[in-house]
Formats: C-alpha cells, sequence, structure tokens
C-alpha cells in the first residue's frame, strides 16, 4: 500500500511550476517533477493522470464552488447577484497557498503559447460552468452566457491583482471590486 | 512558375471538409486534401501551410473585417453600435460557399473535441479583435471586453442559424436580431 504523503498534490503544483519556469514547460518530465517534490512517479500519477494536468490543477475545484454558489442563492437573486456568490464562494477557500501558485502559473504561461492556449480554454470552460449553473435556475440561455462571461472576467481581474500587489486588498473585496467596476461597464455599452 | 488555379482556395476548403468527415481530421492528409480538388500538393501549401489551418480559413479575413467595421463607426457610436457595424461589415462579404463550408464545419467540429477546442479559440482570439478595435476608439478595456464578447456570441448564433435553416432570413437580418437579443439579455443582468 503506498503510505500517505502530506500535502503531495501541493508539493507536486509547487515542484511542477518551478521546473516549467527554470526549463519550460516542454523539457520537464513528470519524473523530474516527482524528484523535485521528494515523491515517486507513482505518487505523482495517484494525484495527476499527465503533466497537462498541473496546469489546469484547481479547475475542478474552481468550477464545483462556482456551480454550488449560483446553485444556493437565493431564490429572488438577480443573474448577476448569483454571480457574485459563486465568486465569493469560491474566495472563500482560497489560501496563501494559491496565491503563491497563481504568480507562478503567470511566469509559466508568460513563456508558452501553448499554455496561454489552455488558459483561455480554462476560461472559456469556468464561464460555461457558471452559465449552465444560471440556466438550472431558469435564466434564458443568453443572460446567463453573458453573467456568465461577466463573472468570469472579474474573477481573473481580481485574482490577477490579489496575486501580483503584496499590499492587496482580501480577494473577496477585489472581487466586489471587479464585479461593481463591470456592472459600471455593462451600463456604458450604448 | 505554377499556373493560377480559379477557386483553388474554395476548393481545397471544400475538399478538406468532405474528407474530415467522411474519415475524420487526424487520418486526413494533405495529399489526399489536394487529390480530391483535383490539385497539387504544393498548391495545397501555397494557400495553407498546414492541414490545421483549414478550419481557421477565413478567421483572418472576419478580423480584419470586425476591426474595420469598427474603426469606421462615426465618433459618436457607443459601443455596442460599433460592434454591430462590425457584424454587418463581415455579413457584407458571406456567400454561399460560406453558408455551405458552416454546415460542413459543424458535422467536422461535432466529431472532435480537440477541434472543437480550436473553434472555441477563435471565438476567444475574434472576440478580443473587437474589444482591441473598441479601445483603439477611447472605449475602457472592461467596457471593450464585454461589448467584444457579446458581438461574437451574436455573430455565432445568427450564423448558426443561417447555416441551418434553409428559409432563414438574409444574414445581415439575423444578426440584427441577435444583437437585439443581446441588449435585451443585458438589460436582465440584474
Amino acid at each position: 500500500m503506498p503510505r500517505w504523503e502530506p500535502d503531495a498534490r501541493q508539493r507536486l503544483v509547487r515542484a511542477a511550476l518551478e521546473l516549467f519556469s527554470e526549463q519550460t514547460y516542454d523539457t520537464t518530465t513528470v519524473a523530474q517533477i516527482a524528484d523535485r517534490a521528494g515523491l515517486t512517479r507513482s505518487t505523482f500519477f495517484r494525484y495527476f493522470p499527465d503533466k497537462r494536468d498541473i496546469l489546469t490543477a484547481g479547475q475542478e475545484t474552481l468550477a464545483r464552488l462556482f456551480a454550488e454558489g449560483i446553485a444556493s442563492a437565493p431564490a429572488e437573486a438577480t443573474p448577476l447577484t448569483a454571480v457574485a456568490q459563486a465568486l465569493a464562494k469560491a474566495a472563500g477557500v482560497m489560501t496563501e497557498f494559491n496565491r503563491e501558485i497563481g504568480t507562478r502559473m503567470q511566469a509559466v504561461l508568460a513563456s508558452s503559447a501553448e499554455l496561454r492556449e489552455r488558459d483561455q480554454l480554462k476560461h472559456v470552460g469556468l464561464a460555461a460552468v457558471m452559465a449552465d449553473a444560471l440556466v438550472a435556475r431558469g435564466v434564458a440561455r443568453p443572460v446567463a452566457a453573458l453573467a456568465g462571461e461577466m463573472g468570469l472576467i472579474a474573477f481573473r481581474d481580481a485574482f490577477a491583482q490579489w496575486v501580483n500587489d503584496d499590499g492587496a486588498a482580501p480577494l473577496a473585496e477585489l472581487l466586489n471590486g471587479a464585479m461593481a467596476k463591470l456592472r459600471d461597464a455593462r451600463d456604458q455599452l450604448g
């Protein structure tokens, strides 16, 4: 039986991102990641199907929190209020580890067009999760699509601020600010 | 000197999409595409750097038309009015060939998750083109991002309707309808 490794998942993600930025994503192997994390290859594969999945680490958790946040919003909540609740739910579980990983991930993304494409697809997927959760509440598809897109733009803006600015406000507060900015933007569309 | 082949580009795109849906994208070779189109491999490479580029055929033209449509909108046009002008400009050059290709492309996309990803990236890229063109007009970035996204949702909705419904109205009219629907959606965001 494999023994339980405390924080193995976090150690693998941290080691992988270090290696990706030191020597590029393409040339980094699973064996190197496991080695840097002080773990074995087989431990790596207990947590991730593939090297590529490091880049979307946390996406499933985010998707689940977004969907739950929207589903649990009060019946009378408007689409954007439900989206704001989804963002608050996600912000509630973000730790210093997410912040550290966010910084490293930005460096890795800056180094590769292919990885930026994967990141854009993650964006599309998460916006779709919010849109689907809104449709399940009875919101019309085009309204849901727009609200989901606004939610994800707000999330990315606030997350980038949180990650890049040491003196930044708490993420929940930055998210409120980003959503307010998007509501203003909405009112200027004409 | 290679001789000029009338409609070579259209023939290559049509042949490629036929083959992709008959025998999948992965197993189709450039030689097969050229052969089906009655052309040579070297003619193929005069028009497309790679097989993959068949899937984004027309994207550069669309991007240029979107950018030009927004740049040439009257100074007093609101962001959404400028976007509507971009869509009208693109609609103005769409022919029966685009409609035929649209149908075939949908079948090909339905057959492959990887190709759907490429299509989503095309969506992201075209929305960004509109957003950038709006920013160049002095529109604030979040407003421009939202307007670009709305424009692309409207374009895709109207295009799908045009392609799938034999009795559909002209594309320009469908685009107006799709934009009107999105303005309504915008007003229901809460």
